[in-house]
């Protein structure tokens, strides 16, 4: 699915108290890059203002050495993301900062919520006015309300009133916040730098920065760092209505996390290693070599040889120079655009019955291309892996997955898929298969894209509530 | 002055029903590029929703073919500012573009408000946020009270609570709005292009896309444009303590507008014309040759000449590719970077007894440059001629003079700075001298950088009102 | 004319014995900016080794800071140019350096050879490949002769086998050049800084870095620079078929050169302003106001004015945002295209007999326009003149006028034009009046573009002698 | 050693007979793009004419879709090179085209002349000018001698003249050549597309546009396509002093070329999978698992899992964004400067001995940090196996290893690099054992960086022949 652009959602990353603030979370975000490749921003706080710049591009092409100099203070903030084509990009690249009565404030979010449109059109019957389409503007409305008599106070009250995913980082003149939703469906961890304290979406911005994990921000956790150290508030803690249940979600470790990452009590290589075992069990295939499509199913791929003892080979080479600078001749056929990405070695498959180990299938046109490049090269069987179920089921939390109509699996059977795909066999790996791949209980993961069950309410662009499936339109990522 | 490069403040336009309403804005802005030189943006609206595209640079570079096929609709409004250095450029682009509780809305401001602040802790009370410094977003926070029923409403009512200088084009789905705060500090011009209806604010505008003048929007007047054709409101009739005293910025005839302009009911390069006049009579001189200083005393040169009978001559040399792209190096001596601009010539100038007219002195460091120019070209005599009164007093209107510590006429007297200057005899025009060019009453007319009256209340940083001339923080431009 | 855009051809300048030699030249080729808008380029000489920085662009936009690190040492040159559309931009620009047998060498080029391709057939004819269409490449391919013992031997004998206009600047590890051709068609000084020397196209240069003039380098003149100081060559003296007439080009007077330069032995604006003394004599006409086309009809019609004691009106205001990065819309009619540019001030010209003085019409369709602009505005009667005779004849020493089929003048008489312009009178200085205008004898101007007269044999495409105006193929300019 | 940024060399690509020549073209540079990233160009031939884009950056950086129309014609050949730091980037990019008595010529090189100081002395002593410090520029040199009577004589006759390697490609107006040298140093590959005759440096280029391998150009040969369709010259045959012998890089397929590439009549990734297997054979290892560093070691490190029996996990996960843009701080610490390409996962390697495999070792330093990373992540043994023999000398012909001073093997023993990088145990492949990895002859490839055994005479700077490894300065790439 790596071949199918799936656009990753955000990453976020914080500071308290360090002389290079603006550095270090422009190293955090580069590590989280992977997360978000359209816009990324820095907000920096000198003790009286916060200092902000953002940009659409890579973290590299949107900071420069004298971005820095422009950036001064001890604590900062940071945001990847992607941006819906045609959107107005800069205007909704966060971190998004205001001034209001109790002073400045930054935010970076990570999720998605669902009552999004319901809080606006509240918000606007106040007087609020709208200049993004962003969440974060919503969660900045909600925290300016004028009873609060505090950053904190307005922030910890606020998270009561939104519903959905939601990993954000806070900054202030004098504090950096972590929150994470009730259902923890987005990561969000803390960490220790000399006698900073960090926050990351993924522990290899802490690898690279060489900050200590600490542990991850907890479900429905709001955390203040300030001069006085670090304290926790529960602002859900009792309110009726909420299940209160862990729901992360389990697409993290499929795909989009960094296989170096330890997010949800697991390292993400190592699920994905199991992930790939777990396949070969449940779908054997009688074959000479797995190869995986990489990079997004390469640890899959080893633990389906290791698991089936039948070879791993490195049937198909990815090119990584494709980018947002080479876009292909538009008189290409469709063949070329698959082969510019990835190219399979003849001389690996020729002749071979080939297991190919995938993370997952959306529209299915990409997958079908890559068999015929595997035919082409002379595969004599291709039986087709994927290391988690069919997705069936938007994701209303910051997943920006094709609507029902076009994922394959919600509208043809697992027999007329492979007939599609013209592969020999495949093979989607069980819902309890993949639970059963981290370490944690299968009951604290949402698989809402598998099941269509979701954690939280949903709702309809009425604003009603709705039983499921019906996408609500998005404001944010 | 030209030379001392007083930023100009801000242009608006603005178009009603035409099919090529962006394209037409971008011309329009092309005109009124001298008033602002830092950034550029317009903001469209197809009837259903507005689509906004601004970015920093010339208007040649902040718009390409492709921006019009992201700006649809047939009304449109556009912006073009200077910015402060330093401040966070693209915040504090225009238009403001923002969605409230009556639909969406995007605003264009010429000037500055002088109650920004207390506005701005008003509203903050009451749970605001802001996300720029500028005016414009405190305009929507006023319309966008939940108590107003309509975007009409909501303007009339906003504009009787801020105090200072406005000239605004403002545009909703289905309406184009053209507002002058009640003393007409900022001139804004209606035409007609067709069917369409433009706003300028000045009428070389309408000169280049050849729609016709019809009047100036006058002062305290909100023009709405609509389906229905063009009403006026004056929201300010009747209200206590507003003297409505028309009172126009004089400077604007003296440097801001294009002589091709029309403005105040005056065309522009006629007034300076004028000012040359009377200069000349008020300040005679024995001398050879009347130089300007290109482009700003250009005209006024002209009427020196003509009333004195001293021929006129071009002694200095503009470079015109002077520009943003062009950095002197920083080891050049100061003669070489007021040479990179002008340079004289010495045939002109040799041994001569020479009269330089300029615009206007601020600082006086630019001017006694000159002066070393001309001298050591050879000239015999040199008499300064400055085509308005010592500028002793800020401006809280929205133009960015040095502070009152810096201007060289606020601290010396007139024989102090000749002087300084090294010259043979300076001439500043009188107050009444400068007024008596415009075939208006002089009471007309806004003198307070000249004179130290104000026509409104202006307050100190702490938002108490004060007698006069302290500067408040401008929030805008 | 300046609004027909006759591309200027090229600017030269060089330094000897300067610890910032490049920044200099920097400094030189901005003030010569006008001689060349599309490409810059500076060669520096540390003793060793040449360094050379060129790209497209203004000088403000290929150089920044770090250019200057990489371009160390004494000695520089650097050229500006005008690039024909569609040429391979940067391979033609200039400097052109290379290594030969005996070092290293850079030239910069101003003019245009009309034997380049007869000596480029006689080059490669004996090996030589050419990597660009410049003359300059021929003039290395010439020095490059193994016969030769030195640099200068090289370079003086050269100059012998090449005919047409040059004005060359060459740096080599250890001396700086000047050479000028036998017919001084463009120009070339030679200055002092302190203990530097320098080399310029013009005057202007030298008043930017403050360096005094010396004098011409003369027709026929290699100037050599080096640690020995300045000597002379005059390689031309005493050969046969050399007519050895001075020929400079009346033009650079009347339109090319900047006024506040010396040229040819006199100032450009003093001639300027004598040309239209002399037209007004010439063609005197009954108006209320003479108007300058700016800016290149300044100087001119100041002249006129004096001469008839007709009053001097700035009716006409130029933009001069207008540049490379604002493209007018393709569906703008073509009045907008033209008052993009110029606009009409209708209170100066309304109900008024105007003399409009120019510089010069090529094919007759910007003058027509501006002729309409003025009648919109108002304008009685419309005298136009211009203050060179009508052009007839191609240049073929490095100006780019359009084809004689397309040149007005070569194609209808003066009462034609007269009609085609929709002007009430139409009046050209005559080729007298015009060489009137200068202190110097008229033999010494070449007035081949008026006159049809060529002062060196020009060849057609087959490299035939021909007896006049057949254009040869330019390589250079 | 991918980390140590061993400058890839060069790529060529030609094509004949495609209506889409240029833009093919650019597909194939995009294939090759591993074998330069710091320029690229393309020349095409219209049948009367070369046309030619060249810029420094990635493929998809230099070239737009507006680059394609002033690329016409159905003949094309591109190139792109990596680019010493501080050269003067853009003379030296390829291709390099000129015109000469025979008409124009464009040419594309891969490799490196030994001879080219002494050919460009001679040339130069005849007259030739060098505008570059380029080996193609030699090459066209040699070709223009006004002896020949085609380009095809041209060409047969002028690589009897040059010593070292170079696989060439060659346009003119209408004929597309191959040239490889007699040693065939450097791959080229012949294919078919269509009617369309392709060249390319690698097979990959093939698989992206669909064209099917023929073979490769055989070293020492000239193929010739045009109109008339392939022939072929062997200028070399017969030629006395010639040894003939075949010697080709074998460090191609330890490192340079794509192992989804054909070369030297083997699968490039097979033949890595191969060293992997002898170097398990060489030095086996007590280990738990085998870890490749990515992705230059990903096809030994397989290869050596096999044999070994040790199970491959992904130990190191690389971030691909790293490039040109982005720049680590410089305050950053060293090990941080390698994590931001190598993150290892604590998970897999904590408490385990570790085999990591890697291509080579250059300096040193490079692995010797990525062995301090393993111990930081917990390894307790680390095992590292290099895929080839200990660099020892220079290489003439086209790679850029450092100086014998900075290469470690040629200044150290086995035993002091392993206690140097702090390794458990260190195993460099044998010369033997890599060439058993090919299928052909071990004499059929050049081993001189291993064994200091030049394939050609080498000369020192004085030009003189000398026994073996002093460099020379190399012009070209």
């Amino acid at each position: 699915m790596g071949g199918e652009n799936i656009p990753h959602h955000c990453g976020v990353f914080g500071i308290y108290n360090h002389p290079q603030a603006a550095r270090i979370t422009q190293l955090g975000l580069f590590a989280l890059q992977h997360r978000g490749e359209e816009a990324a921003g820095i907000c920096s706080s000198d003790g009286d203002e916060l200092h902000l710049i953002k940009g659409q591009g890579l973290v590299g092409e949107v900071f420069n050495d004298g971005s820095f100099d422009r950036l001064p203070g001890n604590h900062a903030i940071g945001h990847v993301r992607y941006s819906t084509a045609g959107s107005s990009i800069l205007t909704d690249t966060q971190p998004y900062k205001v001034e209001y009565s109790r002073g400045q404030i930054a935010i970076g979010h990570n999720g998605n919520l669902v009552n999004a449109q319901i809080l606006r059109a509240q918000l606007e019957a106040y007087g609020s006015i709208f200049g993004s389409m962003m969440d974060s503007e919503i969660f900045v409305h909600l925290i300016a309300k004028p009873a609060y008599r505090s950053h904190e106070e307005g922030i910890v009250e606020s998270v009561k009133r939104v519903v959905g995913a939601y990993s954000l980082v806070i900054l202030t003149e004098e504090q950096l916040y972590g929150v994470r939703d009730p259902h923890g469906l987005r990561p969000l961890c803390l960490g220790k730098l000399g006698d900073s304290y960090v926050l990351a979406s993924e522990t290899c911005a802490f690898d690279l920065i060489e900050a200590k994990f600490i542990r991850e921000v907890e479900p429905g956790e709001v955390v203040v760092i300030d001069r006085k150290g670090v304290r926790s508030h529960f602002p859900h803690k009792g309110m009726e209505g909420m299940g209160h249940q862990i729901s992360q979600c389990i697409f993290e470790h499929v795909y989009f996390a960094r296989p170096d990452s330890r997010i949800f009590h697991d390292n993400v290589g190592l699920v994905r290693e199991r992930l790939g075992h777990q396949l070969a069990k449940e779908h054997p295939a009688k074959a000479d070599i797995v190869i995986p499509v990489p990079d997004s199913g390469t640890f899959a791929a080893l633990g389906f040889s290791r698991e089936s003892g039948i070879p791993l080979s490195f049937g198909f080479i990815r090119n990584h120079y494709i980018g947002r600078t080479f876009i292909s001749p538009t008189e290409a056929g469709r063949s070329i655009k698959v082969k510019i990405k990835l190219n399979p070695i003849r001389e690996m498959v020729e002749g071979k019955r080939v297991v190919v180990v995938d993370d997952s299938i959306v529209r299915g046109n990409t997958a079908k291309n890559r068999v015929k490049l595997l035919r082409g090269a002379g595969a004599k069987e291709i039986h087709m892996r994927i290391s988690c179920p069919p997705h069936v089921s938007p994701c209303y939390y910051g997943i920006d997955f094709p609507s029902k109509k076009e994922l394959i699996a919600a509208n043809q059977s697992a027999s007329m898929i492979r007939k599609f795909l013209e592969v020999d066999s495949l093979g989607y790996l069980s819902l309890e298969g993949m639970l059963a791949a981290t370490t944690q209980p299968p009951s604290h993961f949402c698989t809402a894209c598998f099941s269509g069950k979701y954690p939280t309410p949903v709702f309809d662009e009425q604003d009603k509530l709705k039983p499921e499936n019906k996408k609500v339109k998005c404001r944010g990522a």
